[in-house]
């Protein structure tokens, strides 16, 4: 449904005769600026009463000035509005929120749940990369009749906090204006400015580790619990492991009135090796509820005795001795070398690599963002592709019916945060060859700042073939190898471990990719006693079947330059073609798309056998056969949830229902199951509720919401620790390029046909010298 | 269904403390001894008549003997009886048959389509595995009451060769042994011996490039065809591309009585391009059937005018300039260096590396074959996983109705072979890193041998994290990096490429994949004209939607010693559990297997939302907690024909009809449609006639035959050259083992955290100079 004016496009890597694209300039009347009465919802008033046309700007960018003629103002600003907070950010906002509490009660009950930066409305974004910082394109600047308009001064960035008061169980959502932060560097004690606060009711944040390990003290120490673990033969509660789980909402006992765990209860053996598995050992029948607020247990039942699993000798996974094991002595080493360092380019978080770049963010919710995804497409210029891309929610439900099976239904982010247990990355065993680590900071629980070093690892990798023809008549080849370019982080959530990643290809694929490891969460059987639910994994041991979703939001840019929102999501089926006069062959299918016109009929599922995929178009911009440019969502395997419809978690993950949901865009809309699914009462909160308003998406700035999910049946091969299984999707580009985008990537050098740079062959004992084997 | 006698088992990993499982010694009362009379079914006589027990083997392993006491005789052997043919067996072969032509026109008339090792029966490959080759196994060797039997040579290697005989039309396939081929090396010129020879009525062998190039040169020739190139404006025949595509089997007319070619024409532009893409300009309207046994056009139709695509300014793919275009300059260097060499050794075929064992095979229809698959575990020592593994057929159908796209359905082993058309490889191209390469030989279409040199690419590759667990209260983390072996091959058929890899992990892992590259088959479009069956990639020039299917046949031996034939086969769906009592939660769901107990009920589909896989158990193993032993095939993503059930290519394709089958081992059930699919008449040959036996599969020697497909709609982007498109499965351990066998690969060592060994933050032209900032 493409409209009047179409930007045409020529192929830069073949200096195509095509006519470079006429730019499309078109100056919005009103430029956001930032009062402080508002907070999320900036206002618009006329542009000239805060920035003034100039005809020219200094140029004081290293590179050729994107667009010449256009000098640039001295920039003042240091931190680009997407930048995660810096810990002196943190720490500020945390100290201004806090002076901020009503009274000294209300002050001392604070805890800090989640701080990241507010992500400023996309306009100001736009004029932060026109012009102030890469990838500096003066040329997005709004325009007036007199000319460019330049940007005096970004707004303040501003910080969101989440705060949980621990003496009155409220949740409030503060936003501090951070307009005069470095003072603190200098020492200076500083406050920013409170723009907004407000309490949201019947909700409860996500948890904090200090919370897990102040519950995990409060249960041991625990008259009746101590007594249970006796009843079992448990003595040293040094042994003894309570990991808390959040309770989800399975009745009115579970609402966000109070703050609520229930722990799983594990006991080490007395070892000596150093990460003793004490998942190896769960201890069932204990039911224990705790206050979390109050850090009390409020209700506890020995209700059914089961043996502890004796001691597995596979239960350990430390190198050799130490756990009872011998470790392998053949692995010999690879090592990755780029003597002329990476390929990528790194300004800030600004990352250039390959015609790609983008900005890196990282919030406690999410972990790592990607901001900006643009590809430079020769004469045509930085074309964009998403907004943001991000992971924002993970569901792990159990099939097993039993206690505490049952109401095993981690919302990993929601309930715990991504980011917020990410690992710090070693050099060598997480990460291989040339990277670029980034820090992340947080606040803790009672507002102090942490951080996470290596957080982030960004790193090159071979892939293998790229491309390749060979010529059948004269034998000649082009062959090209794939370099990627991996974004990365790595999080725990109690016994499990997930790997997110982002990798770019020259070919213009950007494919995500999640990896899972760590422990399985077992329950211990009666001695004898199989579940039909899950595999037994040593005697007593058993691994309940479940599945893992992630939900990836997308919020996508195709083509679309900022302020624009031309895109629109068509679907695609492979449907075969009717009998008759047409299909004399019988061999006929087709590709056959339909637009998905509305958030009500944009609610999808995977159909592997038709080829199912979705396109998002931009509307307005052909390639060079007048179809319109985009990139196609690729669905990997997936699956659905096999629990029933009527299962109590899927009131607060709905969004599980479907794998694709398509919205329009609003800033407020980030999180699938809403910002608070800890004992969310409210069914149906988040993408269930929004498409209902079933906004037009026939062109728009669409966010993509991907669901996509394994259905995990236990092996004893996943134990004691997980090998790491995939699963993940493709973002394509389908007619956005005229032509590959990878046909202009360098053949590698072939090392000359030495046989000695080969592997020799092993002499076998008696050299088997006949003449021709030698050759193999 | 485990039967009596379980071998139970410990965990090596951890020196664990279980009881190493007892040896089960069967000796067989007879061996298998090779008369000439027989080819393929070995007669089999008592055993004492022909090789003698003794009571110890003289020692003259390397290794410390695999089982001490036992002293080995001298060998004699020197090729393995898996082992490709020598080229100097292929020209013994060749020559033997062309000897035993029964005249002079005989001799003439015949071609060699393919020569290829005769397999022995597998109790053979069991002596030589025990006694002469690697892995030197004395304890699997026979035993009377007397003693272990020691084989005292092995029966003579044999050659079989499929013959075309040009003259007569006829095909026969002949069986030659290669007893005395040595003295060939010794400028002798000497014969083999003639088995049998067997006439094949009413088929059509592969094609060969040699009839290619002749198909080529006498259309080219061909009065009628050069005017109709002229009316199309086309003057010189070099730029002239015949391509000869086999003609399927549309009706009686495609007959093997006659062998048919209908080539598809394209046109190069006039260039100095070295690698000018002719596929950029195909010539339609031109019917021409050419009969390649006498090498005549023998239909010749200018059916329809459609004018030669423009040359499209994006059709070329060579380096910069020489395709008008710009190559990128930033890629910069990445070496895989491995100081120590690589971590597999190699002894002839015979490839070890990191706990698995296999024998590199190598045949002209299938390309890369794996043998012999096992995993050294411990104390329980040489456990099989697979008998064979390779890829037996491919099929492309294409979705256009239209001439002449209906008719492209390319069965690319059985009428072109992936063997023969394989790539010689590139080290720093193809491959990177420390490489074993392994060349092929071949018989051309006259008899005479050629050779591809680094045909099969051995290599190591870093894999990413392999597992990590990382403990919440303590932050302590063990971390592995997967190291994975990969072997692989690339062909070319006509303008497609495709390349085979087989990937071993440490955690017992198989994965098949198959990577799609190379160019388009396009077709040319009326000026203005679009066609739903496709994508118009550059004016006049049009991509039909099309599928690719490949079969992996997998011969298991899950945990089978020779002549065991104790493997079945569950499908795993995980259901959803009634609602009632038993499921108060609506959350249960389980995984629930089902025997496929014989041929006919295991006709499977994929099913991603009931998690469907299936998993060959071993019916007489068990692991330690009681479960039979496995090995599960966990599909990636599939699809199915979108083609009517009615389409021709799917009588000769029976076999797409579904994803899975399993059969009963017979030695002649090699390929999914029969050995001659070209031009075969009879509809459902191979598999769906084979299983209409319907043999059990209770317990027995499986077949797995894996049929996975990806539907193509092509895009822009994929021109001129596709980039790598992805597709396979895994075979995962289930059950095989008693925990990870990945939990004693040694850690990587951390590099220290140096932050110089980080890259270094590019300084932005107007340094950034607050405090944190620099921190990133």
């Amino acid at each position: 449904m493409a409209s009047a004016s179409k930007k045409t496009s020529a192929c830069p890597h073949h200096g195509g005769s095509l006519p470079p694209p006429k730019l499309v300039s078109a100056a919005p009347d009103t430029v956001a600026v930032w009062s402080d009465a508002d907070d999320q919802r900036a206002s618009k008033v006329s542009l000239e009463s805060v920035i003034r046309p100039v005809d020219s700007f200094p140029d004081n960018t290293a590179k050729k000035p994107a667009n010449k003629g256009i000098s640039v103002m001295p920039r003042t600003e240091t931190k680009h509005p997407l930048d995660p907070l810096s810990a002196a950010e943190i720490s500020v906002a945390v100290a201004t929120v806090r002076a901020a509490g009503a009274n000294p009660e209300v002050r001392d009950g604070m805890r800090f749940i989640e701080v990241a930066s507010v992500e400023p409305d996309k306009q100001v974004v736009a004029l932060a990369d026109a012009y102030f910082f890469p990838p500096f394109q003066p040329s997005l600047l709004p325009r007036t009749k007199s000319g460019p308009v330049i940007p005096m001064k970004l707004p303040p960035r501003r910080a969101r906090l989440v705060v949980y008061n621990q003496k009155s169980n409220e949740t409030s959502v503060w936003i501090v204006a951070l307009s005069e932060v470095h003072a603190v560097t200098r020492g200076g004690h500083h406050r920013g400015r409170v723009v907004s606060s407000q309490v949201i009711p019947d909700v409860q944040p996500p948890m904090d580790a200090a919370e897990y390990a102040e519950c995990e003290a409060i249960v041991k120490d625990f008259p009746p619990f101590i007594e249970a673990m006796k009843r079992r033969g448990i003595e040293d509660m040094d042994l003894v492991m309570v990991d808390p789980w959040c309770v989800g909402y399975h009745s009115e006992a579970d609402a966000p009135s109070r703050r609520l765990a229930k722990p799983l209860i594990y006991c080490r053996t007395d070892s000596d090796s150093p990460m003793e598995n004490g998942y190896a050992r769960p201890v069932e029948g204990i039911y224990v509820l705790v206050d979390m607020q109050n850090m009390v247990v409020i209700e506890f039942e020995d209700r059914k005795f089961v043996p502890l699993p004796p001691p597995d000798p596979l239960r350990n996974y430390t190198p050799g001795e130490s756990r009872g094991g011998v470790d392998r002595s053949d692995v010999k080493p690879l090592q990755i070398i780029q003597p002329e360092g990476p390929s990528f380019r790194v300004r800030g978080y600004f990352v250039e690599w390959q015609k790609w770049n983008f900005r890196i963010g990282f919030t406690p919710r999410e972990g790592l963002v990607i901001h900006s995804v643009a590809y430079v497409d020769g004469s045509r210029g930085r074309r964009p592709v998403a907004h943001r891309l991000s992971f924002v929610e993970m569901v792990v439900p159990y099939g097993d019916p039993n206690e505490p099976h049952y109401r095993k239904n981690a919302f990993d982010a929601g309930e715990d945060g991504l980011g917020k247990n990410a690992h710090s990355l070693k050099k060598g065993c997480d990460c291989l060859g040339s990277i670029k680590y980034f820090d992340a900071h947080f606040t803790n629980f009672t507002g102090g700042v942490e951080t996470i070093e290596n957080c982030v690892c960004l790193h090159e990798e071979d892939h293998g073939i790229l491309w390749k023809h060979q010529d059948w008549r004269t034998g000649l080849a082009e062959v090209r190898r794939s370099r990627r370019l991996t974004v990365s982080f790595l999080c725990t959530v109690a016994n499990y471990e997930y790997g997110f990643y982002w990798h770019f290809y020259q070919d213009g694929k950007i494919e995500a990719e999640v990896k899972l490891t760590g422990i399985l969460s077992l329950g211990a059987l009666q001695p004898g006693e199989t579940r039909k639910y899950g595999t037994t994994i040593a005697p007593g041991l058993y691994a309940p079947v479940h599945q893992h979703f992630f939900i990836a939001r997308m919020d996508m840019s195709v083509d679309c330059k900022p302020a624009e929102a031309f895109n629109q999501v068509v679907e695609v089926n492979v449907r075969v073609d009717e009998r008759g006069e047409n299909n004399v062959h019988n061999n006929a299918f087709y590709a056959e798309e339909k637009l998905l016109k509305s958030e009500a009929v944009a609610m999808r599922d995977c159909d592997p056998l038709s080829a199912r995929h979705w396109i998002v178009r931009n509307t307005r911009t052909v390639n060079r056969t007048g179809q319109l440019t985009g990139y196609k969502l690729v669905p990997g395997s997936n699956c659905l949830p096999l629990a029933r419809p009527e299962a109590k978690f899927l009131r607060r993950a709905a969004f599980l229902k479907h794998n694709l949901w398509v919205t329009r865009y609003a800033p407020d809309e980030k999180f699938p199951g809403g910002e608070f699914p800890n004992q969310n009462p409210r069914a149906g909160e988040g993408l269930a509720t929004w498409v209902k308003q079933n906004r037009s998406l026939e062109e728009s700035d669409v966010v993509l919401w991907y669901v996509f999910g394994i259905t995990h049946v236990p092996r004893l091969e996943d134990w004691p620790v997980m090998p790491v299984e995939h699963i993940g999707f493709t973002l394509m580009p389908h007619g956005f390029f005229n032509c590959s985008p990878a046909v202009d990537v360098p053949p590698n050098p072939c090392e000359l046909e030495t046989k000695e740079s080969e592997v020799k062959e092993v002499v076998a004992p008696k050299a088997l010298q006949t003449g021709l084997l030698s050759k193999l």
